[in-house]
């Protein structure tokens, strides 16, 4: 009944549910912007055209009209927020729908956790998708809370808003032809399989698209993503709050090839997104840097719509999502208006419902009370074994950290942290299964100067990490952040100078976001006071074990040589 | 093991099937022509690289190297030859993909019909695909041989290498909402829906489009198809035998809307893919037309294969199949060797195989004897009524026929023909059910001077249509095909001066397509001798009956006004 529906209203037989009057549409085929009404049923665009009469007449004073946009990769963890909290910020900046990777609670929960996401983001604002994480866990290298298996993904393939294969990070595996890894491949033969394979070149990249691989968001460099674009991978360009690369990358974008470009955030810091944005921000910075208004939209809406075959949405045309952004300059398109499926979600004012908390709900329940740590087996102490140690080198706005060779300090025998080289102490404490293991190093350039630094989010398995000058301080943190079942800490000696929980999965916040956002401020005050001057260091610091992304990285089972994929000693023989 | 293998190739740790060296790849990503070698392994392309060993090795000696290409819609059955025929015909021209609309045969026996089209594909050099007709009959104002209904529906969207609905040309049904299309389109929600609708326009094109149709290939101005495209619908440029829309349709291309676009031959006769080619044709058609070459091999390949989620073609790239085309000239791309599927089918010599015909295929055997005519029922007099007459008016080179009022010539009481006014008397009798239903009409344009022509190929209806100057010569020429199974025939006075059989549902020959053009050619010298001089006065009379394409038409149940969808006298009033 709503296809018939639909056409009567096109045809204006029948009144429409809205009417969009005086729209500008920038229509993404032509690359024209034409004024004409737009007339809205059941959720999708039933025509263009002027006359319509409807229940909600909205005169949009010819604004311009452009699809809602989408995130082509992101991961809703990261923002700290549970999906609907993260939705209420997202639709404040156009976006409508996003393709997330929840792999940061399948490491954690699995199944169950995945679930979770999906069940929270029927609440949401927009429409929340997910690919099936592929890597859970992403290597032996290290102890996640949970596996993924075959079983498991069958289980996800039903779940409504899959749509495909999450980013495969072991690409040595894939290469190397890991049966585990190409039966996953097998399950999704002919749906997208997103790739993750940083400074991968040659046969190797070949054999890695020969699997099946459609899409990459891991370039840091032009010639790098036209090496990739000529095996027929898909480009995310990517501007997270860590990994910025659209700056990089704007250059490879040409007339010839945008189709096969898209805009992902992948990690995202709330500040950032109620700050500057989300994948609006990619847009305006893209048309900042010379693209075309027309193009760079594209990227953001048609192309990752057809690379993740949503043929409902990505252009303003009948038949498709009432998904609808409206703005006043396309030179610097800043959402005043959003519509997901018909509805305003974002721009009405006091549209944006507060949803209570579902502290009763069983599903909840079973993504609370994450940590479980021997703290027996915690002791950060670790004795000199010679005069040279493999230090981990961050790097500012990347995820690639140098494998660095440095004399240590030692007192007493103990190799400790040392500020005047920028050279601290880090520990990955297990903490999904008690298992006492601990992984010891050191990381030159957080920039820390007194105290310690706590996390349960350090990629992708999520482990508690904590990085200090001293023992007392890290302990404090580390305790810290399991009291409060997972969260974000700053100490000195035996005070906690500031606490941001996660109790959900020790990942996410179940506060709204602006309780989140406050919170997060106190952290940032707390970590200038330490004598931090980098932009996000509990950010870098989550991803100092994401051992799959190169060069040298932390887990509870020790040093990871990322190229030789193997734990290496501290000390170099 | 097959994906396993395939990693191992483009490794190079296993030769590969098949490597061909010096290749100068067209990349349709990038707009980039470079040189590389190319390993194939099981029917994919493992690699693009060079050094690579194989079973097979071939120098292109730098011939360019491009996707093969894909026919976005084309009716097989419009040229007179089944499948595995027309596949050595169109592999020659590097066409390695098909999409048919198998509604000619689906017309005459329904499932059987498209189900033998498929496997007689089977044993074809290059993939068909099909669409699921979605209007058989067309209209109630024709009567077919067969009706496709949901059950029907349900079944072939089972069988392999369905790849959506096909052309909804009852666009009438879809926006005043009819029942049985709506449920048809339902089943098809999500896939591809072709469209047909020439002229529509305004809201109306609003209430079609957002019925969920995607495609379009009817149009014959850039305006039309620019409309059509700002409701987001594809538009297939078509070039075929008699409908050829290149050329003023070659100004809507752009930089920017080409993604959108496709090539499709629709219907086109056997010598004219033997003498001047099928898709290469259009491909070098649009070059010297303008196009940039690789955009004009874009619109052959990558884009048809996205419109209909052939996602594992239309790219030369690793895991992809290894359809591919080589060729000299990038200006005048002219196919000297085609692969599909990693198997070299047409350049290698005496490479075309000579498949035995199936005489005793029970399958077979169920799509011939397909004419059952009421003979009693044939009388060709029409007593004249008035002193005006609606004519067909056939234009050259169009689907499109005019709707003329002219006034009879009368002899003995009954309107004749007039050769010096090319008014010809024509005739549709219903051959599927022996009805005894006959259409009696008049057509202009033809240009015939002497005898009769029939043919059991009457789009889309496929009933037997007689034209001619007298009735003996019309009842010849009728009784003719009709003892052949269907067929094409000259006749003058009691004798058959050509014949072509078409014993496959009355619609397709079961001889090799060497045969069926030497039979078309004394068809044509036929014709010429009685007169004719348009270019193919066969493919004309198929399109007089077909009551769905503007303005006025033929059926077994008389005279169709198109706009109105209704039968009309043939005398006015």
């Amino acid at each position: 009944m709503a296809l018939k529906r639909l056409i009567s209203v096109a045809r204006g037989k029948e009144p429409a549910d809205l009417v969009l009057n005086n729209a500008r549409v920038v229509d993404l085929v032509s690359g024209d912007i034409y004024p004409t009404g737009i007339a809205v049923a059941g959720g999708l665009i039933a025509s263009l055209g002027d006359g319509y009469r409807g229940a909600q007449v909205v005169d949009l004073g010819g604004r311009y009209v452009c699809p809602g946009f989408i995130d082509a990769h992101v991961h809703v963890e990261s923002s700290l927020v549970r999906p609907r909290e993260f939705a209420r910020a997202l639709v404040q900046c156009g976006v409508t729908s996003i393709v997330s990777n929840p792999h940061e609670i399948a490491n954690v929960l699995g199944v169950e956790g995945v679930r979770f996401m999906q069940h929270d983001a029927r609440k949401a604002s927009l429409d929340l998708l997910f690919t099936i994480p592929s890597c859970i866990p992403a290597t032996s290298l290290a102890t996640s809370g949970a596996r993924l298996t075959g079983r498991g993904i069958e289980i996800l393939q039903q779940e409504p808003g899959m749509v495909g294969l999450g980013e495969v990070m072991d690409f040595p595996g894939v290469v190397n032809g890991k049966h585990r890894l190409l039966d996953e491949i097998r399950m999704f033969r002919g749906l997208p399989i997103d790739g993750h394979c940083p400074c991968l070149s040659g046969s190797k990249l070949d054999a890695y698209a020969a699997a099946g691989i459609t899409s990459e968001h891991e370039c840091t460099t032009v010639e790098e993503a036209r090496e990739k674009l000529r095996k027929g991978m898909k480009i995310f360009i990517r501007e997270g709050s860590v990994a910025r690369n659209l700056k990089a990358l704007l250059p490879l974008v040409t007339a010839y090839n945008e189709r096969w470009l898209c805009f992902c955030t992948d990690d995202r810091r709330l500040s950032d997104i109620m700050e500057q944005g989300s994948i609006d921000h990619l847009v305006r910075m893209a048309i900042a840097g010379g693209l075309p208004p027309v193009t760079a939209i594209r990227m953001a809406t048609l192309n990752p719509a057809e690379h993740y075959r949503l043929y409902d949405r990505g252009l303003i045309a009948p038949g498709r999502r009432a998904d609808m952004v409206a703005f006043r300059d396309l030179g610097e398109p800043r959402p005043e208006l959003t519509f997901c499926n018909g509805v305003l979600v974002a721009g009405g004012g006091d549209v944006l419902k507060d949803w209570p908390a579902d502290a009763d709900d069983m599903r909840e329940a079973r993504v609370r009370d994450t940590m479980h740590v021997d703290w027996s087996a915690v002791d950060f102490r670790i004795p000199a074994e010679g005069n040279r140690i493999r230090v981990i080198g961050a790097v500012q706005d990347q995820l690639i950290t140098e494998s660095i060779v440095m004399e240590p300090l030692v007192i007493h025998g103990n190799a400790v942290s040392d500020i005047s080289r920028d050279l601290l102490k880090t520990a990955v404490i297990e903490r999904h299964h008690a298992s006492g293991r601990l992984g010891m190093g050191f990381v030159r350039g957080i920039g820390l100067k007194r105290g310690a630094m706590a996390s349960t989010v350090a990629h992708d398995h999520h482990n508690l990490i904590v990085l200090g000058v001293d023992d007392v301080s890290m302990m404090t943190a580390a305790k810290a952040v399991a009291l409060a079942g997972g969260g974000l800490a700053v100490a000195e000696g035996d005070a906690v100078l500031a606490l941001l929980p996660l109790p959900i999965a020790g990942l996410m916040s179940d506060k709204p976001l602006e309780v989140v956002l406050g919170q997060a401020a106190v952290l940032d005050a707390a970590m200038e006071k330490q004598g931090l001057s980098m932009d996000d260091p509990f950010m870098a610091l989550s991803f100092l074990g994401l051992e799959v992304i190169p060069w040298l990285k932390l887990t509870d089972l020790g040093l990871v040589d990322v190229n030789l994929q193997k734990i290496v000693p501290l000390f170099v023989k």
